[in-house]
């Protein structure tokens, strides 16, 4: 008898998830018969309903036995949907050739980073990033250039920075950065990138042959005044991918619709799109009714237009009565969001007897059973994460107990 | 301006599913207004209809808004109920938490290769296998060892071949073949493994030290007096893995609902299901109400006996009907199938004008508007798979057509 192989596969490191250490706390505490907030999970429909009109889709769906697999892209009805929504909010040609229906956006970027990254590849990620970014660059060889997002500029990139940083890449190392990615609206911090910092950001992929990825998936939570401009509106001939999906702005997120879209008609476009068709195609196809559902979700543009409508209005009044309740904080520091539903508050961690954003958390879960998410985990230490979707009195009880939290932790 | 670096990532190239190039055929074809009969898809629900209790159970799961997001390793609902299945039909002891919810079996293969395969690791496999186990393997790094099952023992496994040649494996060779995956019932030969192969099996996984996985995904859908054991029945401490799903024996392929199952409590098998939970936290979560709709196909016992007996009634009907007819064609050779809905059979390429089983398939599909799949992407050189689900009419003359075929391309 021999004993199995006991290695497992060293990328097997790399797959991890911020979010189980603290929720392995927030589990202990409960079983004390405590009850902890969560401001932790940004899944939309725990707090605003799912409306009818995509439940109704669903059930039609299910009731006329749409159960069986389906084309290994997507549904062409859902294509075709993701295609004209493209095209008439931000005026961009996208093919439903060019589109394809992911389960959600993390397989999307588990295709993307199957595609493009061999061992020590790179790809440019800007801080404070959606954490999922990095177990699957990792995963499969690659390593991330952080750039930064700058906290003066309102979170809005900082291109001169940028620049200085590609200027001084060395060619070769260049050639080895497979693309670069960014998030707007932004998660964690809430920001809707400026027109103008696209165009600039497009320029320089341009100038250095870097393949730009936009992640939309926040593209209608806008709101004090901002407005979303999306890649495939300045690209201009760049090859680029979007990658969206239904989960927040259709308020699904257990359905795990997500959606890559490649615009380019580029030589490199196409072998790209025409490749990710092929890892389509290994894992079959998506669920079904679901497909349907968002198909019908995105074509009913009326009911979608008064969904919308109704869950911005929602949830730009949660974000600004936590964001001017906490901003009178004299421990915190903060940028006003205008998407999204997220708070990203810098921890005066001088004025604290606090050592760092992981301490912050920890403690504040421990001590007042309110559970946030760690800066450091989004390449932004020194911050913690708010999901600002619960209702008011839950969010006025959570400021009162980050008040108290800091007060009770204030250097002397 | 510089151009986009245009390389690939390397594991792209085996990206590829075989069903498309006749997919493309078939398509081109159907352009030309004539209709093409299909026995290319293992796909039950197009053709028997997913039980109502089922669909009420998923519609109640949308209609109370369990649209959101959920454990990341599947609902406690679900996993309970594949852990109670398990223990009343295979008296298997696994834990819930040793249950893992996966978009099908396709992302548990992902799953699989992505927590065990380094570059130059191996699995056995045997053939006659299903495609996809290929290119996940091969994306990951990993080469197969193709054993064989044998047709001369009904497509049974070969233990005394299996023995040899891992007799002939020098030890360090064997330390890098992370797993041996068997698929009972099989598909593409219809063939329920006898449990006295199974026991061999593992004695040989436990001599040389073995990870051994069970694709169990037809395991209801057994008939012509065949009995299924599953691996966790005579496992006897040996760590292995089952790979299961609702998709074949609930009738939902379209759902994506699969299963991961580590029943062991050796150091080894707590390993992989404790980092398997971590490859489910990179990709959030499966689809919230499909996952509440199979807790309740699996715990609804009364009305899956009803169904599946229904089901294996219908299919065991067709198959044996599309037997009997084939059997009488002399160009061909057909081991009896006794589980899953795959009829196999061996084209005498002595008596055809017809080079090798592709030629077979395009040849018939060009001619006689038949698709059905190529043998040599099975690993099943000189075969042809029939998926035999379709009506008693829609067999019949399809192997009218196979009659016609050979009879026009029999060497003189």
């Amino acid at each position: 008898m021999v004993t199995v192989n006991e290695d497992l596969a060293k990328r097997s490191k790399f797959a991890y998830n911020d979010i189980e250490e603290d929720d392995a706390i927030a589990s202990k505490i409960e079983k004390t018969g405590k009850e902890v907030i969560k401001l932790n999970r940004g899944d939309p429909p725990q707090y605003i309903k799912t409306p009818d009109y995509i439940i109704d889709a669903y059930v039609d769906a299910l009731r006329s036995y749409k159960t069986g697999y389906v084309d290994m892209t997507g549904i062409k009805e859902l294509r075709e949907a993701v295609s004209d929504r493209y095209a008439r909010s931000y005026k961009a040609k996208v093919s439903p050739e060019n589109v394809i229906v992911t389960q959600g956006v993390s397989e999307a970027l588990a295709f993307l980073n199957n595609v493009l990254i061999n061992d020590r590849d790179q790809a440019i990620l800007f801080a404070p990033y959606y954490p999922q970014y990095m177990p699957l660059l990792q995963m499969y060889g690659g390593s991330p250039i952080i750039e930064k997002y700058s906290e003066k500029l309102n979170w809005n990139l900082d291109i001169d920075s940028l620049g200085r940083s590609l200027k001084r890449m060395a060619k070769p190392q260049l050639r080895k950065v497979k693309y670069m990615m960014i998030t707007n609206p932004n998660n964690p911090t809430g920001t809707v990138l400026k027109r103008d910092y696209l165009e600039d950001i497009v320029d320089l992929a341009n100038e250095y042959g870097l393949f730009l990825v936009s992640d939309e998936i926040y593209d209608e939570i806008v709101y004090n005044g901002a407005k979303f401009t999306s890649v495939s509106e300045v690209a201009n001939g760049v090859p680029h991918m979007i990658l969206n999906g239904a989960s927040k702005v259709y308020d699904s997120t257990g359905f795990r619709i997500g959606f890559m879209i490649i615009p380019g008609t580029d030589k490199f476009s196409s072998k790209v799109s025409a490749k990710l068709k092929d890892y389509a195609t290994v894992r079959l196809s998506v669920n079904t009714p679901a497909q349907y559902a968002i198909a019908a979700a995105i074509t009913n543009k009326k009911e979608h237009e008064k969904a919308i409508k109704n869950m911005v209005k929602e949830i730009s009044d949660r974000v600004n009565y936590a964001y001017n309740l906490l901003k009178k904080n004299e421990y915190l520091d903060i940028v006003k969001p205008n998407g999204s539903f997220y708070i990203f508050p810098k921890i005066k961690l001088d004025l604290l007897k606090i050592k760092d954003d992981n301490d912050f958390v920890v403690k504040l879960l421990k001590d007042k059973n309110l559970q946030v998410t760690r800066g450091s985990g989004f390449g932004g230490d020194g911050h913690f994460r708010i999901v600002s979707l619960p209702t008011k009195s839950i969010l006025k009880e959570s400021v009162d107990r980050i008040n108290d939290f800091c007060e009770e932790n204030k250097k002397k």
